[in-house]
């Protein structure tokens, strides 16, 4: 039995063992050590449990190899280095299509599945915004914002799907072309070995890979009991950022993005938002004609940054009576190169 | 002359020698010495300038008298007390209707004047419920967000509208219906005497008012160039709250309420958020249901709050196997009656 069969082993016992089986291994003992002492702590009535697991990992790696799905252990180099700081990493990723695109910068995007034609919209320009910048696009593979996510990736660079089935079986069904399309460039992800169907339970299980993959996880429209909360609070456990898009708050879709904002989210309004936020590139600045603007301006060239002014000294610098001073700060505080401070004075911004 | 000649007097000196003029006041000078002190310092070369506002004060109160609007210097108990705590008080409130709605619990509903229906709804629904709690709505009678606040207000109480203008010139003019009908209950009001005409730089001196009758600001759809982003600032200089109600992140309608938020004002979904802001009365509790609910899982029963439980402690204490209890528990997770903490634990909420 390879060190690979005993993981595999380990991965096809129940989903409550798998914290158990992480510590022990962790703490430096191997697979096979690892398998047996569980087996032996939790199935001492069963005897033949040892065989029916061996033999189940043995069947799946064997179905794997045949349909060209790569099984990537803990110890395999290739192992995404992101999930390996997470206190519950799987112990063996099964992967259909690119292996490298899991240790790239990534960012997770995830939201409603019943999703409003807004959050498509802003899922599917948020992700191609982020992929043209080169940042991977982690997201559920789920009907709504998820599979919008990843085609706005699609169109810009790559993107990565994390199942709740095994790899091979396709939940919902209908995106199947939308996950061959995934793997040309990027990879379709499972903890769950190949064969295993989508359960409902594994669906919160598996969010905490889609956050552990990623170094910031974007909330699009959940509502208050909506799964992308339990991804929001893996990542925050996870010591990911965790970011939320503002709605409508009349439609009551939104309660959970902004009760995270509540609790202290950032707010995105576009990728530039994110990138900031992860000190990823340089994003665009906001305020280039303003700013480009601001420099003819006889009154502010009149005024130094971080000085303030009252009125009599700005009149006697610029010349100009107050009457005809004030309106035009008031025009300049509107686009937001002056501001008023304490005892009527402006300063430039 | 009169003391209140004399201080409407001052309020016909332009807006730049109002800073100038409230100084004095509040230093303890009359409004004689101040209004002498003013005219002999910037308009030594206009000796007739004195006259000229008397007479202008004077024809300002006859006419104010002959259209029942009252006269309200900062010297009277009825002017309102939140004004007084500004750097900048009006030395006269110009008062049509209810002079008595100034001093009651109020919070202000600014935005947009090109309003989209969503910005109008959520305006007029906050107005409402807020109303029906006892509190005076201020806004400026402009057209989008403000009108809507007025008719929301004035569907469940009172409400209050601050103008640009004399409070007896309309703008814009088709609200003088509405004008009407606030000041039923309420009050239509202006620093600027009867028969001034609404000229653009008295809008944004005009917020400061706005702000200072409130306890709370709350910004409903603002871009990022909007008069409601001064109204906003004069509020914190005041030291009032400062709210912001979301929306949509694609249409560029609501950049300005956004980068409240991100500057930290509190998210509004609903006049609950206000109250609970300013605590005022006992908002709605959240989740009555749910806690409700609570009470009878035998899963939570098992839970003691604060007190997190490993799988293996939860099945014995429950009695149920933990591939039983996972599946729940995650229910449970999404309900937000139990949050999952480090090393695999459950803890009830």
């Amino acid at each position: 039995m390879t060190d690979l069969q005993n993981l595999v082993a380990l991965s096809l016992l129940p989903s409550w063992s798998w914290l158990h089986a992480a510590e022990r291994l962790r703490a430096g003992d191997t697979a096979t050590a690892t398998l047996h002492h569980l087996l032996a702590h939790h199935w001492r009535d069963q005897p033949d449990k040892a065989a029916t697991v061996q033999m189940r990992a043995a069947a799946a790696i064997r179905r794997a190899k045949e349909r060209g799905i790569a099984a990537v252990p803990w110890s395999d180099p290739r192992y995404p280095a992101a999930l390996t700081t997470i206190v519950d990493p799987p112990p063996v990723l099964w992967v259909g299509g690119a292996i490298d695109a899991l240790n790239a910068r990534a960012v997770a995007i995830v939201g409603s599945r019943a999703a409003s034609p807004y959050a498509l919209a802003v899922a599917g320009r948020l992700a191609a915004d982020l992929a043209a910048r080169g940042v991977v696009i982690i997201s559920g593979l789920a009907r709504g914002v998820d599979s919008a996510a990843h085609r706005g990736a699609l169109t810009a660079g790559t993107t990565v799907a994390v199942l709740g089935s095994g790899v091979d079986v396709m939940y919902p069904p209908e995106h199947a072309p939308l996950a061959r399309e995934i793997e040309k460039e990027g990879a379709i992800v499972s903890e769950l070995a190949p064969g295993t169907p989508p359960m409902r339970w594994f669906f919160p299980l598996r969010n905490r890979i889609i956050s552990g993959l990623s170094r910031a996880v974007v909330v699009i429209e959940a509502s208050e009991k909506s799964g992308s909360l339990i991804t929001a609070r893996c990542a925050l456990e996870q010591g990911r950022d965790v970011l939320a898009v503002p709605g409508n708050v009349l439609s009551g879709r939104n309660r959970g993005a902004h009760a995270l904002l509540r609790d202290g989210a950032k707010i995105v309004e576009s990728a530039d938002d994110i990138l900031e936020e992860l000190r990823i590139g340089e994003p665009t600045p906001r305020r280039t004609t303003d700013s480009a603007a601001s420099c003819t301006d006889p009154i502010l060239a009149c005024l130094t940054p971080g000085e303030p002014s009252d009125l009599d000294a700005l009149a006697e610098r610029t010349g100009l009576s107050p009457s005809r001073l004030l309106p035009r700060l008031f025009e300049l505080e509107l686009e937001g190169s002056v501001a008023r401070v304490g005892g009527g004075r402006f300063v430039r911004v």
